[in-house]
């Protein structure tokens, strides 16, 4: 039985390498299994311990989570390593628990829209999804973790604006149906940081002394400004992606998750430790160009490289 | 006489393009004249009125600025256009004068090696100079707006951490010598939010009535989020480059003024207007490509557009 106290303490702040997954939803080469592998080993070796592994949603329609069980194996063989894997249904999450993956996400759309275009179900379908996941979670043997992200949550590709009290009740609704914490997402990079700070806020207040995980794409710009006031309105799980790979299918123009050497930095300029070597981490880029030629990576330390701390001065 | 009231209203934000200066100090091929009038007649129609044209250095070591007094009088000739000039010596100071420049600006290093290796004299030569100019201000028909700018003030590429007690001392020095306000610039893009915040905070309660201004880069991918913590601070005044053209002749790598169009997105998507149309901004990129081929432009909202809001909700 996993702990969650175990896998994101709450004194610090966990960081999530989203790049297997969410990075991989638009990709124009999938990377090998064995790329994968290196990948997520040679992040490991930089310090990074959360990774999300792939989704159980149809492999016809998903090819390059077909090694899903594969790479939830390698990161479960690393002391330590936490893999997240992504299900839309109960299909999925039986897949999942299978697998043996230590956190299961779901997800649900802010809006009406979104869920009938994205996943064809209403939002109450979806909720009804995340208990059952719950239920199915505490009548298995090994109790993975589980997740419910809030997606569209501050924007949607829909509707435009969204409004932060269905947020709430939907995340209300998630943690009744029994998650172990919430998440929400800006799928589309619609967000100020003013915007994140007030829902963070909220989330926060209502997970009581559950986690909070804030899902951050750079599309416009905003994503590094919006993970500091996350950090700052108490949310203390952050997902990006090296180099910023990423984009979501149903999302148009949604490309990028947030930059998650740069991510690294900005915790840490902020004092709270993440274990990670950025220098190790951004010599992993190495292996994204290989395995995927023709993506773009960004970042600003990657291009800059560190501070070049001669001296250190107290605060 | 220019009334700083008139020029930066102390009830909003003033955004500042300053790639006609700080974008150009690096650029492989200079902008005509006619394109740097082109530049600034488009943003000017996009609702920029703050421009830094040039400065008075010698043309032989900056020949990009040679045409500074003819880009002057384009910027004087737009209705509430306001320029900005960068001075470092008295002699720079009189042909700023002569100009008829709106404002002159000043640098005054953080550290003593950078001043000894960016302007060969100490920092109390400097702070000697931005007496000179104030005096030189007060004694001139026209009294344009003096401002000095603390660079290097949140790390430094020869000493590497800066002491924010030292840029205080130094900021002090630029007050009592008269300028209308001061500015931190974090140079080569060291910084992150908090150090950022910490250090605005400080330079606002001692600047009392005056605006404070914040020059960032977005060297390592924090230029926006220091930007929101620098407004969240109480600065009022923020610089950025269309594209975030620019760089630092002494400082290497600090390649990247904070992007004009993301510092536009930020500042609305925060509730301070800013009077910017960011679509027409964004489509004077085209003059700056043709202009400077060479010259990688960067930003979210030039690679997204504006977030699609076809629904508005009460916050």
């Amino acid at each position: 039985m996993t702990r969650i106290q175990d896998v994101y303490p709450d004194n610090r702040v966990s960081l999530r390498e989203v790049g297997l997954r969410d990075g991989l939803q638009l990709v124009k080469k999938f990377p090998s299994t064995a790329g994968k592998q290196r990948w997520m080993r040679d992040e490991y070796g930089a310090g990074v311990r959360h990774f999300e592994v792939g989704s159980f949603l149809p492999a016809n329609t998903f090819p390059q989570f077909v090694d899903v069980r594969e790479i939830v194996k390698t990161i479960a063989s690393l002391p330590g390593g936490h893999g997240i894997a992504l299900t839309l249904n109960e299909r999925g999450v039986n897949e999942a628990l299978a697998s043996g993956v230590a956190e299961i996400a779901t997800v649900v759309s802010a809006t009406e829209e979104h869920s009938q275009a994205n996943a064809r179900r209403s939002r109450e379908q979806a909720i009804a999804n995340v208990k059952r996941l719950c239920d199915l979670r505490d009548a298995s043997p090994h109790r993975p973790i589980v997740n419910a992200a809030i997606s569209m949550a501050l924007g949607c590709s829909i509707t435009g604006a969204v409004d932060p009290k269905e947020v709430l009740m939907l995340v209300e609704k998630c943690l009744e149906a029994g998650v172990d914490f919430v998440g929400i997402a800006d799928t589309v990079g619609y967000a100020g940081p003013k915007q994140v700070g007030d829902l963070t806020r909220a989330v926060v207040k209502m997970s009581g002394n559950k986690p909070v995980c804030v899902h951050l794409h750079d599309t416009r710009g905003m994503g590094i400004a919006n993970a500091s006031t996350a950090l700052d309105a108490g949310a203390r799980i952050l997902d990006g992606s090296l180099g910023g790979l990423g984009g979501c299918p149903f999302a148009p123009g949604a490309t990028g998750n947030v930059v998650f050497e740069d991510l690294v930095f900005l915790c840490e300029s902020k004092g709270f430790a993440t274990g990670i070597d950025i220098e190790k981490l951004i010599s992993v880029r190495g292996i994204l160009r290989a395995e995927m030629p023709g993506e773009t990576l960004y970042g600003g330390l990657a291009r800059a490289g560190l501070p070049d701390r001669k001296t250190s001065v107290a605060a």
